[in-house]
């Protein structure tokens, strides 16, 4: 059984392993539709980051030890740099980062709200689950980025896998008292679930963005059936790291 | 009148610009009170950072605008880099981090909770006050350490400083609203108030910790008017701050 570091090493959903490349930000923005849909990309992924940095720093209170704290608050503190980059390239290219994390702020923060874990097995699993598919997220979404923006968005991904440490605590408490493998196993199920229908909102209400992910960059021959695949490739990913925790999901 | 940016380069509570050697970690640590008081330093500013990382996270829920939750966020990242250092060097030193933290966790959650803000300027006066009274109290400490202590307090306290940002903020909200200033300095008092209370608190429970700063490094000269001394320009120096951000303290 391939093991949630093997899956990570191997890419998680599995593609994006090459890029061809559809030029650099400034042939790409010229067109104002393919500016607007990375303008909207990059700010659900500065938002989505830190909503992220917040959840983890609340969650970490839920640790058991100082040294379980510490490690929550280093994830924390690593999806805020995350967050400074996203921040720092929106200015650059001329655009204002709160207007580009406002539209997302709300599916963000309905999705932690909806997800708020009950104790700390619940706390971790979120930890490593969002981190994996933040992970495969971004490699999904870079093959069809202009050069510049997926240097950033590969850049910005290379850093996750602070959830790692997750793995063998989840694996120890499962151990240690094996009912509440169910009930973990039921939350990886809701956290996907809750993690689809937000992204399905996004997807119905940011034409932009949608269009990029739908093939509003024609050289990709990108369609609503390839996102369908996406979605798919991402939830298969979620379902291999989740067996290889010894959780049925 | 100084500013507060002044303050801050002239060094705040105002001492500690030469650092006469007492010898390095190694020669200072063979005596075992010498190293007991160091761990104990290291691990109270250790908790130190790493509740205030957590009082920060919590904190920026109530900034009104996403780039102030960054900003306060950005301090709370900062603090958990200062953490990773000390805990580090403590883990270097052969100590076990977790257990040097623990008597330090009571007193300085005690302090948060009773200070938790009611409102964003209450939070960013906090932020402000902690941040100087921190740099303050490690510039106080570096006098009496060994190179190696001293070199790393240093270190951590020269990436202080990410709560200037406040300043503008606090002003800005008092001409806005020129009644919250009583509420602020009450506010600015109450939380010098419960940080030397913790403080006194934490000088009469750990032995160690107390002898180095009473003159347990003999050396050094140092004894309790001493002490008493330091406590009072770091009360001087926040009022300074108090007076020069527009609060009478």
């Amino acid at each position: 059984m391939e093991t949630p570091q093997e899956a990570a090493a191997t890419g998680g959903a599995g593609t994006g392993e090459s890029y061809p490349s559809i030029g650099d930000w400034n042939s790409c923005a010229a067109d104002p539709e393919y500016r607007a849909a990375v303008l909207d990309l990059l700010g659900a992924l500065a938002y989505g980051e830190l909503s992220a940095f917040e959840r983890l720093a609340e969650d970490a209170k839920l640790a058991p030890t100082l040294e379980d704290k510490a490690a929550l608050a280093g994830m924390a503190a690593a999806e805020f740099h995350h967050y400074r980059q996203l921040h720092d390239r929106l200015v650059e290219v001329g655009a204002d980062p709160g207007a580009a994390m406002q539209p997302f702020a709300e599916p963000l923060d309905s999705f932690h709200r909806m997800t708020a874990p009950a104790d700390w097995p619940e706390s971790l699993v979120k930890a490593y689950v969002g981190d994996s598919i933040a992970a495969d997220f971004y490699r999904e979404v870079a093959v069809r980025l202009d050069d510049d923006t997926r240097e950033l968005v590969l850049r910005v991904m290379a850093d996750t896998g602070h959830a790692e440490f997750a793995v063998g605590k989840v694996r120890g408490a499962i151990e240690a008292d094996p009912k509440i493998g169910g009930r973990l196993a039921l939350w990886g199920r809701r956290l996907m679930g809750e993690a689809l229908s937000q992204a399905q909102r996004v997807v119905a209400e940011r034409d932009a963005l949608s269009n990029l992910l739908i093939g509003g960059v024609e050289v990709r021959g990108f369609d609503l059936v390839e996102v369908g695949k996406m979605f798919n490739r991402i939830t298969e990913a979620h379902t291999r790291r989740m067996a290889a925790l010894g959780l049925a999901s």
